[in-house]
Formats: C-alpha cells, structure tokens, sequence
C-alpha cells in the first residue's frame, strides 16, 4: 500500500519543481453584512421537510426485500455459497474452532458460576443462530471470559452460598450442609433470566438503531476495563488451581476478600490439584507460543486445549484423582438437551441495571472485532443488523437454557487463521459441540477442575500484556491514560458492572473538560502569509500596533464562557473595570478641579450607565476634533482636561479581534457573555469584532438575536486577516499612517 | 454607550470610501512539513517550570497583604469610607432594607421548617458577619426562599411529624399527641447542622479557588430550577394560608402528595385565615405594583411586608384571632440572643449530599447577584472570596442558632434601589433585626401564619414570570429549551436536591450531545475569494473537479470518530468498502478470463494485502504510462484490461480534504480511525489531505504519532485553499490542464 503513495509524493514533487503553485489572493475586505448582502445566496431548498419525509417512509417492495436481507443475511450469501472454493476451507476451521469451543465452554461456565454443562449448551445454540442472523464470517460467537465472570458475579450475589444452607441430621448430630443442587439449579435460572434481559435489550437497541452505545466505550477504557477484568478472573480461579474450597464473593471489594480467602486457606492446598494444574498451564503456555511462533508454518494451530481437556481427563479417570487424591473434577455431566422452558421472569428487577453492562460490553466487544475482521477482508458489517443478531441469540438461546454470549478474540483468531471464510465455519463449530453434549459429554466427568482453571487463566495472560499501554499513553495521552486507570482501578475494586458505570462517566467527563479548559493565546502575523500563530509560541509571529487577536480553542457555553471572557481580558491586559475604575477616579479629581458643576452625577450608582455615555461621547468629541485638526481648541476647557486624564489607561489597544475559527457552537450564557464584553469594551472606545465564524455558527448567532445594538454583522468577519486589515483602517488613530500589505511590529 | 460605537462605525464606513483596504495575499503553497522546516520556529521558552513555580509560591510582605486584604475587604474599603458623601443614603437603605429582613426571617423559617425566631437570627449573624468578609455592595445577605424551602424538605425529612407522637393519658384514655416542641427542637439541630456544613463546603471550596462549580449552573438551568422552587414554596404554603392542618411531606413526588393532602382537607380551610391571607396578599400585590410603577418618584419603596406584618399583628391581637377564630399564629418568640452551642454532629452522616446542594445552589444564587451589581457600579466581586465569605457567614453564624443563608434577589434590590452604597447598609439592616429580637420580638407573636405565607407567595410570584421563558428559548435554543425543561420537572417531581443534581447531569450530556453530533458539509469555492462554504446552502460555492472537501464542525474522538469517517464516506460518495469490492469482482472475472495463472491468490484471506497492493501497483503502472502517453502499450494485455475495469468505481475523485479548522482536539482513537481512512483510501489512489489544524491540534497529533508511515507532515496544510491548490497540482490526471487561479467547476 505504500508504494502507491510514495509514487504520488513523487509525482508531486515532480510537479512542484516545473511548476510551484501560488497561493494569490487579492480582493475586498469582506464582513459578514457585505458577505450576506453581496457575496452568498442561499440556495432553495427543493426538497421540503414532508417530502423528505415521505420519501424516507416511503414503502416499496425493494425496501422490503432489502429489509428481509438485511434482517436475514444468510439470505444474501448462502444461496451464491461458492462449495468449491471454500467448503474446504470451512470444514477445516469449523472443526478446528469447534474443538476450543468445547473446553471454553465447559472453562468458562465455572466463571458463570453454573455447572459446566451450561456452557457447553452456551457453546451450541448461539453459535448456530449467528449463521443465519450475523454479518460477520470471521468471529467466532460463544462463551467469553469476561462476560462470563460479569454473569458469574450477579449470580453469586444473587444466589450466595449463604442461601442453601439446610439442616442434616447426620446421625446423631444436626449440621449446616450446603445443598449444592438447589444452588446450582438458582444460579442457572438466575443466568438464564440475565442472559434473556440481555438478549431483549441488544434487539431492542439494534431495532432502535442504538449501535453507536458502543462508541462510548472507548478504546484505553476498554484496555483498562479487559484488564481489571483479567485480574478478576485470576483471582477467582486461584481456588480452582489451588483446590481450596472458599466461599465466592460478589460486589465491591470481591477481589480482596477473595484473594484473602484464598490467602487464609493457603494450608489447605490441595497438592495433586496444584501439580496438575501448574502443569496444565506450562503446557497451554508452551503451545501458544509455538502456535504464535510458527503460525506460518503450521496449517492449523495444536489445538492445545483439547489435549489438556483430553489428557486430564484421562489421567484422572485412570488414577482415581478424585476419589484416591480428592481433586474436584468437573462431576455429572448430564448427556442430551434440555427441552425450552420460560426463564424465570420473577428475577427480573434486581437484573436490569446488570443487564444493560452485559448487554453494551458484550456488543461492543462483538463490533470491535467484527470490524477488525471485515477490515482485514474488505467486506462490511453491519453494527445494528450485529447487535439484532447477538440479541437474538441470547434471547432465543435462554430459553434452552445457556447463558448471555459474545464472540471470543482468542477462538476467533482460530477461526480466521484456519481459513474459515463465511458463517458455515461457525455452524459446522457449533456441530462439534453438539455432538459432545448429545453423545460423549458423560466422557468429561473425570476432568478436573483445575485443568480448566488453567484454561481460563493462561487464555487471560494476554490481557496482562496491557499493562504496557499506561507508558505508551503517558507518552502519548495523559488524558487517555486517566481514562485507562479509572477503568483498570474502578473496575478492579467496584467490580465491572460499577467499574464500567464510573469509567463511561469519567470518559465523558473528559470531553467536557477538553471542551472547558482550553487553550488560548494571543495571535500575532506571520508576515506576507496571512497565517496567524500564538505570538508566545512562534519566533515569526508579530502583533500589530493596537490589535490584540485572541485566540481560544474553544466552543463558547456556559460552562466555559466566564473563563474565557476572563483569559481574553488578562491574556489581552486590556481589563475593562480597571480601566473604567480608573477613569472614574479620575473623572472625579477633574470634577474636583472643576469644581462640582454636576453633583447629582455623583450621587448615585443609577446614575452610572449615563456617566459612561457622556464620558465616551466627550472623549469621540476629542477625538474628532483630532482628526479635524483641531487638538487643544476644544468646546470647553474641561473636555480637552478629560481627555487628557483618559488617555494613558486605555493601552493603546483599539482593537480586539476574537478569533472563532475554532469554535463549534454557542449558547445563550456565551452569546450574553460575548455581547456584555463587546459593549465594556465599546464603552472605553475599543472595537471588538469576530473572525473566521463558520456558517453554521453564525446561524446559531442570529438565531440567539446576538446582532442587535451595538454588534452588527459588520462587526464579524469571515478570517482574522479580514479583520485585521478592517481594524487597521478604520481605526482614526492609525489612519494617519496608513501603509499597504502587512507591516507588522515586533512583539516585545 | 450606543453613541459612541455607532459614531466609530460611521467613521469606519468614512474609512472605506476613500480606501478600501484590500485583502491581497502572494505566497507559495504551504503544507505543514514546509512550516516546519522553513516557515516557523518555536520561541525558545526563558522560563522553567521550576521558575515560574518558584516566581508562584515565593512569599513577600506584599503578597501577605495582599491576601489578608482579600480575605478581609472591609480593610480596603472601610478606612477610606467616604463619610459625608455615603453615610446617608446607607443610613437610609440600610433601615429600608432591614424593614424588608424582619418579614422575610420570619416568612422564610416557615419554609425552612423551625420556629420563626430562628429566622431572625439567621437575618442577623450572617448580615453582621458579610459586612466584614464580603466583597459585593449591593448584595443583601440573609435567609433566601429556594434555600430555606430545601431546607425544610431535608428537616422534615430527617425529623418527621411520625418521629414525634407521644402517648399522653388524658384523663381516662391514652392518645397519641404531637410533641411540637420536641419535633422543633430536632429540626432546629437539624437544619443548624445543614448550615454548619454547607458553611464549611462553601469555605473549602473558596480556598480551593472552586468558584467555578457554579458555570455548571447555566442560566436556563437555574431558571427551569427556581421556578420548580416557587411551584415547591406555593405548594407548601397552601396550607398555611387556608389554615388546613396536614402533614409536611418531603423526598420525590412530595409536591404532589402536600396537593393532594390539602386538597382532600379543603373542607376543614379557616375561613378567618383565608380571608386574612388573601387580604394581605391583595395589598402585597398591590404595594409591589406601585413600587414598580412609581420606581422613580418614590425615595423609597413603600415597605409593604413590614406593613402587612404591623397591621395583621394588631388585628390579631385586637381581635383575638387565635383563640376566637382559631386562626394559627406564630406563638412563642423569646426575646434575646441564644448563647453558642456548638452544632449536633451525629447528624451529619445524612446530610453531605444535601449541603453539598444547598452549598452550590447558594453561592450561585449570590454570586450571580453580585456579579450583576458589580457590572451595573463598575467594581469587581472575587468569586471565590465570595465563597469564603458566605462559608464563613453560614459555619460561624450556624453556632448560635442560625439556619443557612444566601442573598435575596428581592431585599437586594430594595438595598439598592435605596442608595445604598456599600457593606454598612448590611450591617445596619442586622442592626434593626437586633434590635427587634432582643426588644421588642414577642410582639409578633400574635401575628397569623397566614400572612407569612401570603408575603412569601407575592415574593415568589415574580418567579412564575419565567415560564415565559418557554416560548422565546423554544426559538433560539431547543437545547436550553430542553435544560430549562428537564431541570423545572425533574425540580417538581424529585424534590429541589434530586432535581438539581439531575439537571446537572442534563446539562453536562448536551454538550457531549453538541460535540457528538456534527454538522458537516461537502465544501466549494466561493470563486475568487479563498473562502468555502457548504455546497449544498450556497449559491455561489463550487466544487473543484476530482477534490470533495469534507467538513464536519467538531474535534475527533472517540464517541464521535465512527460517526465522523461514515459521513465522511457518505457526503463525499466515495466509499472504499464498496470500491474495494467492485475491484475484487472484476478482478475475479478478469482472472477468470485470464484464467487461473494464479490460483494461491485467490485460496486465503491472509493474502488479501498483498492482492490489494498488486492491484494498486498494477494501476499505478497505467497511469504512467498513460503520462507518457503510452496507452494502450502497456507491458501486458491483462493490465491494460484491469485498468479499464478499474476506471469506473474509482468516480473520479483523486483527493479528499479534510477541513480540521474546527477541530480542537483529537484523542488517539480519533487520530487511528483518521489514519486507518487516509490508509484505505490510498489503497484506491484517492489521497487524503488535511487542511486547517491549529497548532495545538497538530502537536496533539505529533505526540499521538500520527505523522508516521503514509501520514507526513506534507499532507497537513495550513487553510483548505493551500490544500486545493496542492491537490489540484499534484494530482497527475488533473494536470493535463494546468491554469493559474481558481477554475471552479459548478457543482452539480
């Protein structure tokens, strides 16, 4: 792909050395009066509101067939499926994402907290859904850790332990035995009824056409969340690899209860458990690396999962791990389906809040990878038509028992990598599984706990690696990097369903203060260019005599416009209550000298916007009476005194120049606080005008009537170069020198 | 004010007829790597950062004096107080005004839910104490309706009726009584509690320089806010004024249920006291009126509360209302000052979401008081010392008794219309208070409640004027339309404290709402001029054939990035999915025709780089030798043939501006999702340049990397028109007709 750019570099640098173009510009000053009066028309609308209207819901049998396809997508590929060049292909990588299906979905129903069965019912139904509603050929939809362990921890706060305590009658003593079954049989019925509330909201939010939620889950929080999550998920497996049986926390702080949990029992450790897990481990470990390694040269990746599931089983079954050594194994695993039953809709109300969590990160989740994939091999998917899809699936899918799915990065990878190249891949995965639960699923009885343990954790190692991201992003974002350790901590610590909830807040927060503390500077010429720069910043960048540009990168609205009048009035030092301050002390020392001619003028405060009045039209009287050459002979001694005593606090500034090419929109706080700072400054004799408003903004200004009284559209001015050369002219006091093109002065 | 501005214009216009300046700029083209390397040089900064922390935190005898001046302003103002010339009309104002205190302490307890004597302390302390640490003039300290009415609802919630039944054995049989005592006992711990706290709030935030917290309290926001308090006050002083007896609700939806309450007891409404009430009401209303109408030619304004508060006294104590028409009145009030106690603090934990609620609404109601009388007298208020003053105010005063306070919009008026001149009016209205409680206070005691409710209902008539709000935000601003809504019925329904923080939370969400959803626009040149505008509003605007210059009113990021590159696509009708596709297809026929010489290529997606790069690379090869005029020659049939299929979906678009100049920051999502753009576009041949960023745009993209690969700083140039002129020279299919200036073509 570069080569093709880098020839276009070089052909335009041909094209320079022939012939440098020029950038020449030469016309009137425009402002915004002239430009609304000469220069723009607005074209007419042909097309009215209604019509647009009517066109949109207007309906027609190829809007309706689009709509079935877009609804159906299978519709659009199955039936031009070309068999030859890609069943291969799809065999060969529906079989191999089949075979991680089945020990993630038995690894990843422990995360849930259900019995392993769940998961492997979690790995069929779904799978087979998406090949008829999904876009995406490339993921690979079923369980995935991290909705798992989010599913897992309302399930235990839901159902704790504490709730299925009964009294035995052991014989002679009474003792609290924790009945296991009927725990069980509530954590499913409490998954199950998560898994449909999520599945209703995802459809929902696809038929609104709601896939955009997705967007505020940004990037460094996702990282941080995914990686708060990893940490979560290897705390609750410890007890797994360790064989240490402790209760399962839920809620805020779970993670430091649950470590300590562990930390307490560490005695109990089971060593067979420990052993074999460790090992477990190394193993995984070592084939991913060789999978990573020699991913070119391997044709499908050494589905080393399956081997763990295999071997352990093996091996406990052979040794009697379990009773002769105590290792928890996976235990009954029933064989068959279950018939469809209704969810449990009683559970609902303490599930909504949850709900949504799961339903936007598993989406979100979902999207990201689909559109990496469809990226990579040039097709399109479709983010609602996605979240139609997978809320389908969960919806559907909860009826037959499984929990809330999403597609899985790792499995994915698989299912691209082996050459899958539509939905049939995932089918043919979904087969795989199905298989096992209906003919072979008692096989994996033996399997101990800690091999999926094992599982689970080294597939999460990866998560680890973004730790990295936090120099990267302190080099790049410290914004960003907040954004990451906010989510990392708060979801650490509040859990992920607060964790999430804190993060999406602060992310959104960090807009505002982008938008609310800006940057701002005065701008001064870079000769001969009409470019403009920070004076402060660039060598090149000269103020002219009398015109300050103020510069804030910013929109203007109520949360920033105090701060930037402020920033203009210091950044400019040009305070217009020092300066009146000054004047009416002066005023009062002429009055004084005067005698008090007027002392009603100084008896009250009402009186003061009349004071102003007359202090500013004498000093135009002086003024103009400059300009007609006639300084020193002015009516009364009096004006010329005033004049005199006013001169030296107005700064020599007579211009300000409000450069609002950067801002977006206004409201009325802003537009009030705009128009309040034009006429201060008017009242001292300095013009305040605007550059470089775009169209859109301007239209907002008329609508919030800013051009009325003294701020007229000849006051605003389509770039900081038009005003400036307006300024400079009309301004009586540098008309005496008047000079063509740019002649800037040094700032000092 | 107007004069002098419109004389300055007229000038200006003078200006122009004898020369109109000219706006004529020659240069060469510049791109950002230009700028970097020739154009600009950053100004070597002369101070550290260590230096300017030390030039910050160094420590001088005028620095202190300067901070105990401004922690102190009585210190600036009170030993040059001019005497002779302010003593007077202070004098005058500041009895006004304290005629005006008495009333409303009183009115204002009732709101606040404790007996009214605590009303007139808390008109005394808190005036006394703003004379020394207030910097405002105007403004007039002391108890506030909205403020107080919040109060009431966290008293009433904290220390309900329910709290306080007591079996009392009445001769034979046992009932349940109110202990009114005990009840008011509580809520005055309670509601003293509340101003300890926000007093110490308000300090805290001072010191912290927060004074900002109150921009998030935009204009529409605290007016949909107070007119849901005056809903709130009318409501709760029903029963007062028809002399029902019911119970105080508080918390969500109270308002309707004190409503309903009065409503189903109107039965049992006090004829003597709705007389009275409405009366009093009547001569309020008309007493406001004449002092509105007749503003100039009265001294002062007729003080009607104080009037209505003497005669309805007198009436009652003539006429025995209490005991013989059974009207309620205001009981017991203890003369004198209580001594200092400190405040109950087991109370606390409840109440910091409440102060922190009271504490803001407070300072903003104060601050944007002041600020509006500092404006109108020409002097500076100092938000923060403000915050200082009313914390101090509120935590001191809160130790004798006092519940918490902020100015009144209508005692300040009085304050001001009156002459007063500075702080001493303040102190000498507490005087007047003072006086009243520690002599002559038990005469109020007959006085009927109903009266009290009636001056508070008149005061807060004025606020109803602001459902007019409606309509005139309804045509300037839908979206402060939507504030000022949400914050009026989320006030009513949720009660004053939920009601705010919700419509914070509102106005916040706008603004993310306005930066996430742009307006853009395809751009064209206004021939001539170097502007462009939206091609589809503009008449005059026109397109250059071959460049779409896309223009989007916001900064990139990630909650609005996905949304920018689709429209991006959309607007300028060049999507690379689709293009890509179109050339896949082709490509397969045209291998198909050519038949199968290279199989691999078509066997896995991995491959599809390289298939896109072979393409681009072969396409490239065309066009070159089409420059060299050897068309048709190319080096193999199969190329000249690709070409051909390729020509058409590449719609004869060779670049595409972005115009940035409105964005104002770019985070790393943003920033990828621009570069993957620029990157599939290349793939097609399209180029991709950047017109417009700012300077701190750019040097967000330089620590964002983004300059890197096929992104150089040759593609960034300072305004669109050097990127059009760039892009109509560079491009090899446009330069067969080279012309000098602009040559619009006219958009279609």
């Amino acid at each position: 792909m570069n080569t093709s750019v880098m020839e276009q570099e070089e052909a335009a640098a041909g094209g320079e050395a022939d012939s440098q173009p020029t950038y020449s510009i030469e016309r009137p000053v425009y402002d915004e009066a002239f430009i609304r009066s000469q220069l723009l028309h607005r074209r007419e609308n042909s097309t009215t509101l209604r019509q647009r209207l009517a066109h949109r819901f207007r309906c027609s049998s190829k809007k309706a067939k689009a709509a079935v396809f877009s609804f159906l997508p299978i519709l659009t590929w199955l039936p031009n499926y070309p068999v030859k060049q890609y069943m291969f292909s799809d065999v060969v990588s529906g079989l191999s994402t089949g075979v991680v299906q089945l020990p993630q979905g038995l690894a990843y129903a422990m995360l849930a907290a259900v019995p392993p069965v769940y998961g492997l019912y979690s790995s069929f139904y779904p799978v087979l859904l998406y090949t008829f509603f999904g876009t995406s050929r490339h993921i690979s939809i079923g369980t995935f850790a991290v909705i798992s362990l989010m599913i897992g921890s309302i399930v235990v706060r839901e159902a704790p332990d504490s709730m299925f305590y009964v009294l035995s009658a052991n014989g002679t003593n009474a003792s609290a035995v924790l009945d296991v079954e009927a725990r069980d049989a509530r954590r499913v019925q409490v998954a199950v009824v998560l898994t449909t509330l999520v599945g209703i909201i995802q459809f929902s939010f696809g038929l609104l056409r709601f896939g955009f939620v997705a967007i505020y889950l940004t990037e460094p929080l996702v990282r941080g969340f995914t990686t708060a999550a990893a940490v979560h998920v290897v705390v609750s497996q410890l007890k797994y690899l360790l064989g240490v049986k402790t209760q399962r926390f839920s809620g805020p702080l779970s993670v430091i209860y649950s470590f300590k949990a562990v930390l307490f029992d560490i005695t109990s450790t089971n060593v067979s458990t420990v052993i074999l897990g460790l090992t477990c481990m190394v193993f995984l470990y070592v084939v991913k690396d060789l999978n990573e390694r020699f991913k070119k040269k391997l044709p499908i990746p050494i589905p080393g999962e399956i081997i763990v599931v295999i071997v352990s089983t093996g091996i406990s079954y052979g040794m009697f791990l379990s009773d002769v050594y105590n290792v928890d194994v996976v235990g009954k695993i029933p064989t068959g389906l279950l018939p469809p039953v209704a969810p449990e809709f009683s559970l609902l109300p303490n599930l909504v809040t949850d709900s949504f969590a799961i339903a936007i990160v598993g989406f979100s989740m979902g999207i990201s990878l689909a559109k990496t994939f469809a990226l990579k091999h040039g097709y399109s998917v479709d983010g609602n038509q996605e979240l139609i899809a997978l809320g389908l699936c969960n919806f559907i899918s909860s009826f037959f028992q499984t929990f809330a799915i999403t597609c899985s990065m790792s499995r994915s990878l698989v299912q691209e990598s082996t050459g899958g190249k539509t939905q049939i891949a995932g089918l043919l995965a979904s087969l795989v599984v199905l298989l096992v639960v209906v003919a072979v699923g008692f096989v994996f009885q033996p399997l101990p706990q800690t091999a999926l343990a094992a599982i689970i954790m080294v597939n999460l190692l990866g998560m680890f690696k973004q730790f990295r991201d936090i120099p990267a992003l302190w080099r790049t974002s410290k914004i960003e990097l907040a954004i990451w350790l906010v989510a990392f901590v708060a979801s650490v610590l509040l859990g992920l369903d607060y964790g999430l909830l804190v993060a999406i807040a602060f992310a959104i927060l960090t807009v505002i203060y982008r938008t609310q503390s800006p940057k701002s500077a005065i701008l001064g010429h870079v000769p001969g260019t009409g470019l403009y720069c920070d004076v402060d910043e660039y060598e090149e960048a000269a103020e002219y005599e009398g015109i300050k540009i103020f510069h804030s990168n910013s929109s203007i609205y109520f949360a920033n416009s105090d701060l930037y009048v402020n920033t203009l009035k210091e950044k400019t030092g040009v305070d217009p209550e020092a300066l009146q301050a000054a004047r009416k002390t002066q005023k009062k020392l002429t009055e004084k000298a005067n005698g008090d001619r007027n002392p009603s003028l100084n008896m009250c405060g009402k009186n003061k916007q009349q004071e102003v009045t007359h202090e500013v039209v004498s000093y135009d009287d002086v003024v103009e009476q400059q300009r007609n050459g006639q300084l020193g002979a002015g009516r009364r001694a009096s004006h010329s005194e005033e004049a005199v005593f006013l001169e030296p606090p107005l700064t020599g500034v007579h211009s300000i120049i409000l450069d609002w090419t950067p801002a977006t929109f206004i409201d009325s706080v802003g537009a009030k606080a705009i128009k309040q700072v034009i006429k201060e400054y008017a009242a001292l004799d300095i013009q305040v005008v605007l550059a470089g408003c775009s169209r859109s903004l301007l239209s907002e200004l008329d609508s919030l009537q800013f051009f009325s009284g003294v701020v007229t559209p000849a006051t605003a001015f389509p770039t900081v170069h038009d005003a400036v050369l307006r300024c400079r002219r009309s301004n009586p006091r540098t008309s005496a020198a008047p000079t063509d093109g740019p002649l800037p002065q040094i700032h000092l």
